[in-house]
């Protein structure tokens, strides 16, 4: 297949290095200017698992160069943060045809109504994954483990085609699952994001100290309720609370993720922009559509925006 | 009159040093043990508005020798943290009689219930104040400019020996009006504390930061709206939202206060607890004992608890 990766991050090259040494036809689209060079130059470095694989070779282009690429892609991975998968989107329109599939398995919520701006909803394979990356400076992949990925089409048309491409991802080793539960998944991940990100940065703690909190069950469940009713209404999905909870509560202890300060708190602390609005501030955006009220959520999108405008993040 | 200053801190002794050159006979009891011993071995050492105005000499007690005061009070003033009436209260029941009036004009909510386990409401004289004080050290009072207080008895009972009192203060410089606006003053006040103290201690920023967000009528309206409904059910106070809106915007200027860090920025910064149950958890705490949903306030309460925990605070 002819993939194009659109966000050339930790996670996307994890899984173009794997389309690629599965033999497909790949080139990457990203906006980080010195990254794009060191791959253009020498080609992706990739260490998996602690060994060092060498170089792989396949087009890079800095997303201002979108026009130089003269492909056009069957599948497209997007692997952007969330607050840019808009621009990505209107930059590689180009690139699509009628029939390309897009893959996004990015974290947060709202990211199905922008990607219905640009293509038709039978074209979107809309996931979570457990497949976690880094990267060990630009140009190189650092990256090991193993995970899997849970999609789903969001309009369920001719999906014969999308079965092939699912066997396409398997055979690379990608352990896709198609799913219905997709949906549910999403909101449990959301969930864990919305109660820890936020919380971990207005308190200034790590997941373990929030967990120390002998009221931290009240500060979730406040979260909590509001994202479940808003589930309900956006996705019909039927948010189990007591799993949910369970599985905030399961990231506490300190041989879990109970030392990990999340994203969010490290976006905040390096004044970069947060995806506050694909988190508790998407909460807010989808209740105000359903006339559901979540002063919750809202609340907690402005104390991090106020906290963005107070630290000058960009 | 006698009069039992019940907490010597910077605002304590300064009515105490008023009450104090205008000839009536005070005693004062704190907890702060250096403090105490400076004033027992030197006198209180007081500068006001610049000028050293020498020692000055009265009884001082630390609370742990309460049983050492053979007097009994015409008057106290309460002048502890709010967290700390209850306990001071206690400590001095033995010092009072049932003729005996308490000032409170301490900030926060709910100190009324706290004074009605102890004295008869009739003997409460609620209020706030625009005085203000510090301290240069164990043992001195720094402090100048001058203020006014409000006052209202609880239960409006043989009001001319209050209006006895009243000329006491006034005559020694106290500018004290009795009113019956106080509770409308205390919920106004409550305000000011319930919005820029929090957000300020979880946003990490000073109270013009906090106005420099653009939507940081939205985060006041959000604590605002529901104290309103709860300061009628409890006080029977009609809040002007309009003017506690403006009264906090107010603040944001830097040649107002907007260089100032609040006190409950303060308190976290420096591991001490903090006033927040008499503040956005008494306001959680009054409308669940009215029926009033406060689901913002209660929220802002965890999150400050929450803090004090990862702090340690004590």
């Amino acid at each position: 297949m002819k993939i194009l990766f659109a966000g050339a991050g930790a996670l996307g090259l994890r899984f173009a290095y794997m389309m690629h040494k599965a033999g497909h036809d790949i080139v990457a689209i990203d906006g980080w200017k010195d990254h794009v060079d060191a791959m253009k130059k020498n080609g992706l470095q990739a260490i998996i698992d602690g060994k060092d694989e060498g170089y792989l070779h396949f087009p890079v282009y800095h997303t201002s160069e979108v026009n130089q690429i003269k492909d056009n892609f069957e599948l497209v991975f997007v692997a952007t943060k969330a607050m840019g998968l808009k621009d990505m989107l209107k930059t590689i329109q180009p690139l699509m045809n009628p029939k390309t599939k897009i893959i996004c398995v990015l974290n947060g919520l709202g990211h199905i109504t922008t990607l219905k701006q640009f293509i038709a909803p039978e074209n979107i394979l809309i996931g979570t994954t457990v497949w976690s990356s880094g990267l060990g400076g630009p140009g190189v992949l650092k990256t090991g483990g193993s995970g899997k990925m849970d999609l789903k089409q969001v309009e369920e048309k001719n999906l014969d085609y999308t079965m092939q491409i699912v066997e396409e991802l398997n055979k690379a080793g990608l352990n896709v699952n198609y799913s219905q539960n997709v949906y549910a998944s999403i909101w449990n991940k959301a969930v864990v994001n919305c109660v820890l990100n936020t919380m971990c940065t207005l308190i200034d703690c790590n997941i373990n100290e929030y967990g120390s909190y002998e009221h931290n069950y009240e500060i979730s469940k406040a979260i909590i309720d509001e994202m479940a009713l808003v589930a309900k209404a956006e996705d019909n999905v039927d948010m189990d609370k007591e799993l949910v909870h369970k599985i905030v509560a399961g990231t506490f202890p300190i041989d879990k993720q109970g030392l990990h300060y999340p994203s969010l708190y490290q976006d905040m602390k390096n004044k970069r922009l947060t995806e506050i609005d694909y988190l508790n501030g998407a909460v807010a955006r989808m209740g105000k559509a359903h006339n559901i009220p979540t002063p919750i959520n809202a609340f907690i999108a402005h104390l991090i925006h106020s906290k963005e405008n107070k630290n000058g993040n960009k």
